[in-house]
């Protein structure tokens, strides 16, 4: 099989892992000299203190939500945890549940909870990955106190969307004590069009480093930020006591340019467009291969579209284990993975076993995912390369 | 009173609350594409992780330990956190005690896990700021089964150290259960000297923008790394369980580059003793002001100095409160603080109040914080400052 210099040319195609660093805004924000601590009363931590409330004003209002409703964090895992963990000091003994195809941190969050002895739930998915209307109103059901819901808007193995104010519509017309609803927009986020207010969530969790920005640095959004006393740590009283630990103010002011940069409504659809266009060469070529499954299976289909985020794709090559492809085409120089990064240590793709995917099919699958500079050019060759595999595996 | 331009020529005296970045450090770490996350396994997923591990092995020889005790995390904060925290989760119903001149961090997470129903307590220090042995025995005994003791090395407003070896020889001598003694090390790196393993402290705290780097970035070291299962929160799995989220490699690479240059045991030592040179001027001059009072009174004793870092001071200047000294000096080119940014929210002053210092003297303190860059020239201008400040004030 044709192999290339590792470190040769590259073609980056796992922007859900984590995309690569816009130098220019880092580089940028890097060169102002404000180290003051924002807690300070100084000038210098006056000048902090301003350019973190800048920072702040700025992610607002791309995000169109009140500034007071956001607070940094140090990431999207931070602030689902922030999120999660809240249960644990919160009055009353309800029930929290989750989506079966959350992200790492809330799901192994909510082990962590478990064994603090809350009571918690899980939310099934669909065999293509979402929560339905239908069947949160079952499981809030069957679990009768319910008090707080996570689920993702993009997921992070599939790209599945799911329609979080179809969620929200039923948390709302629901009796009884209220409903924390939670959201993990990190894969949202500069991808699909947003709508927090709208959609009527009461937190969600942004990360900095998957569209462009450094890592150490995300929001959390709280609709009521009244609610704060409710937050599980506090630390030295930072961001209104949400979250602990000197303000990372260069990271906030990176996060909001990436934010103007990348995640304006207008960019966002302008980008959209361009990410369907190339998804659905990929998606059309990889179809065509007989050897080729894609996850879940209806994403082919023309109507399947509004449903998936063009950023995202899983796929499977009979008798090809990911990994081995992934492998393959590292060496060729792709970079693709075999599911979530911050479970790449789990063999087990929980994701895809809740969507019922079969164990054949779960050990084949690989993620392919793709970003703002992801070209034409790369989606060629990146089906001439798999191509390739094929021929020799 | 004579004032200056606030955005002018400054004299930055709150190292204790932040250091000025090290911008040379920085820029060389991010004028490198690590973007990778270092999770995934292609080419791009383990460059990042084996520069995430250079950071890592880089760190532990600075701080003469095994690079399998370290983890990154998003500062002291978290650090002190992950570590307090982690007792929600151990079996045993022992005690959990710290010391009342803790930082804000621990104090305040002390108070999170009261409301979370485990029993805590309290260890008095001297009217120096320290936990001395005798204390520690007599703490022990008075609570019985205590599990868990966190006392800080270096205090953040009064510069005290406390012999942190003498405190582990108490608890290694005590019979009954084995008590965690945490340590945090924030304000000792990179100004004391500091031996990690012959201290015999359980866990540590370290955080990078004290010493020149970036925000966002710290370290925890664990000395028994399998007990990493009683971590209380473990996100995505990163870190070996201890601290969850996409791992920040260039955080990573400028800690240890800035613990390189600032916190070894040789540099440490010369430092100190340029510290001590121009700190003992300041504490001289000080002293001779007739309204000065320096807190602990003892402070200005020959004898005394090496119970202190040579890079902070507390001192009252008789009816005039804290908050106008520290604005006056401002206006005049000079950031001084009222005390731990991390609490210049709340008026108290917990850490004076419990070394016994009188409400009017705690009013009236202000920190002075010192670092590598501060030169002999910056504190005879700044006693000269406060002489003007007493002239009309």
């Amino acid at each position: 099989m044709p192999t290339k210099d590792s470190c040769a040319i590259r073609h980056y195609f796992d922007w859900a892992a984590s995309s690569p660093f816009d130098h220019g805004i880092i580089n940028q924000v890097n060169s102002v000299a404000v180290y003051g601590n924002p807690s300070s009363q100084h000038c210098e931590g006056k000048a902090a203190k301003l350019a973190l409330e800048d920072a702040r004003k700025r992610c607002a209002a791309i995000l169109n939500v009140p500034p007071e409703t956001l607070f940094f964090t140090s990431g999207g895992t931070e602030s689902n945890s922030i999120a999660l963990f809240s249960n644990l000091i919160k009055k009353g003994q309800g029930k929290i549940i989750s989506s079966l195809a959350e992200h790492s941190s809330v799901r192994e969050g909510m082990e962590t909870i478990e064994r603090m002895g809350k009571l918690t739930g899980r939310i099934a998915v669909d065999s293509e990955g979402r929560v339905t209307p239908d069947i949160l109103e079952k499981t809030l059901s069957k679990y009768g106190d319910v008090r707080f819901a996570s689920c993702m808007a993009v997921n992070n193995e599939t790209g599945s969307i799911t329609d979080i104010a179809s969620l929200t519509d039923v948390i709302r017309k629901k009796s009884g004590a209220p409903v924390h609803f939670h959201c993990d927009l990190v894969q949202a986020i500069g991808k699909i069009p947003v709508d927090i207010q709208g959609w009527e969530v009461d937190s969600a969790s942004i990360s900095a480093h998957k569209i462009g920005g450094p890592r150490g640095i995300g929001l959390l959004y709280l609709r009521r930020p009244a609610q704060s006393n409710e937050i599980f740590y506090s630390g030295g009283g930072q961001e209104n006591g949400v979250r602990g630990g000197t303000e990372n103010t260069q990271g906030a002011l990176c996060l909001a340019a990436c934010l103007e940069k990348y995640a304006k409504p207008e960019t966002v659809n302008a980008e959209y467009a361009n990410a369907i266009s190339r998804w659905n060469k990929l998606i059309t070529s990889l179809a065509a291969f007989e050897r080729c499954t894609l996850i879940p299976r209806g994403r082919a289909e023309a109507e399947a579209q509004n449903g998936f985020s063009p950023y995202i794709l899983q796929a499977a090559f009979k008798d090809i284990p990911g990994e081995v492809m992934a492998r393959a085409l590292d060496d060729m120089g792709f970079a693709v993975s075999t599911g979530s990064a911050c479970s790449s240590s789990s063999p087990e793709r929980p994701v895809l076993l809740a969507m019922g995917v079969e164990e054949k099919l779960r050990i084949e699958g690989i993620r392919i995912s793709q970003g703002y500079a992801t070209t034409v050019e790369e989606i060629d060759l990146l089906i001439t390369a798999i191509a390739e595999v094929l021929k020799f595996l």
